[in-house]
């Protein structure tokens, strides 16, 4: 990192003073070389633009204004890291788990059983960072394999906030159905790991079953929200750091989306 | 505006001294008053610690993950209206229209006249931030006789990287359909302000019927595009700057949320 962010500096200041050369023939040329004065300001100026760019790409991450990205941009790698390792994240994620909650005590529920607050997990629930920075935060493409292994631990920490949404949503009366893209194959690992986690009682936890691996996860829990439906259930919430978890058809009265600048899932 | 930062300031200080003052009957007292050393560090971390806030309010913004809301929360007034008026603004509208540009590029047409990119107006194709700048840049309660008047006068600038993208859907070959919440009446000069701004050649313009007045957004328009979907139209692009553009029923294939911390359309 410290190495791209040195190279990055150079390539810019060789520009500066390319652009310096190119021009040199002019006449009159000036007598003092202004931008020279504060070598310091440069640095600054090109952290602060690094920030603007990388900020603005985070913000059409989270309004989901991107196609389909496989790593994050290597450029913002400092950046994403620094926004995760930071308070940034941490007050996100207590954000909307705030703004989730002050809605689920909003709704009045009809008694029935059949009110339902849908939950992904990875990055939901359950926090794989520890995965994550062993792989640059978003730098690396995606390697299954490895992930897979990481799963097979069961040691995803809760993500704390999330963690408080879930009990305030079980204690209010929702039912509550975590919908995930993890295999059926890791049904028992995860049940696991979230009971570790914290994670208890809830209703349903749907995972891909052998006839669901292929499909884009827009559709597959497009899908699993239609059963849903279709068993008389009213989905009246809906958390989840992806778009493919919240998009589609039978979507929630109101979703919420964690952030997330480190994958994409179609 | 500054009296407001003074405000808050001079709020955080009391409070750092007043918790002193209720522990200084604790013994042993430290001899040394850490806190007091650098007042000018007090002062940036606060800077430090509303801009972190602020940036998280306004990614929940983008992200819709909050409730209708009225006015920019009091606290962010100063942070908004830099924003809106620095680089970064520019920079996310600026990419935001290369990426719907890129994908516009992408798609293969039918030929046969019926793919169709929906354009919102207000804060997508014509930058209100004239009437904006005079109104606390979202910090007042919107004032819809004030707001008409702003709209009487069809000063409204183009958003330049929309009318780029503009230009490029339709020499792509896109039907251009623009479907906004300004009333029926006013089309008249709701067309001038569009043409003096540089949009020319749109296919449909469709605006508040009296029927339509009252409806929320969504569902006003949602109803336009499923008029649209059952006329044979396939609606591949939507650009609009309030998700109430975008979310609903028959939604684009690809769908642009420009920002737009200002005000916020149910």
């Amino acid at each position: 990192m410290a190495f791209l962010r040195f190279f990055l500096l150079f390539s810019l200041l060789s520009l500066a003073f390319s652009y310096e050369t190119l021009n040199s023939h002019h006449l009159p040329r000036p007598l003092i070389l202004e931008y020279q004065e504060n070598i310091e300001n440069q640095f600054k100026e090109f952290d602060e633009e690094l920030k603007l760019q990388c900020t603005s790409w985070r913000f059409a991450v989270e309004a989901n204004n991107l196609s389909p990205w496989k790593t994050i941009p290597q450029e913002c790698a400092d950046y994403v890291k620094d926004y995760i390792k930071g308070r940034a994240y941490t007050i996100d994620i207590q954000r909307v788990s705030k703004e989730a909650g002050v809605y689920a005590k909003s709704v009045e529920l009809s008694g029935d059983g059949k009110d339902v607050w849908v939950f992904d997990v990875d990055e939901t629930l359950l926090s794989n960072l520890p995965y994550y920075a062993e792989h640059g935060y978003g730098l690396e493409v995606f390697d299954p394999v490895e992930f897979d292994k990481w799963v097979e631990k069961a040691m995803a920490p809760a993500i704390e906030p999330s963690l408080k949404l879930y009990e305030e949503v079980l204690g209010s009366g929702f039912k509550v159905f975590l919908l995930t893209g993890r295999s059926e194959r890791q049904r028992e690992i995860t049940v696991g790991n979230l009971n570790n986690a914290g994670f208890q009682n809830w209703d349903k936890l749907i995972l891909r079953a052998a006839e669901d691996h292929g499909k884009l996860a827009t559709i597959y829990k497009s899908e699993k929200r239609n059963e849903m439906v279709k068993e008389g259930y009213r989905i009246l919430g809906n958390s989840g750091d992806q778009w493919s978890d919240l998009l589609g058809s039978s979507t929630a009265n109101r979703s919420f989306k964690l952030p997330n600048p480190m994958y994409y899932i179609p």
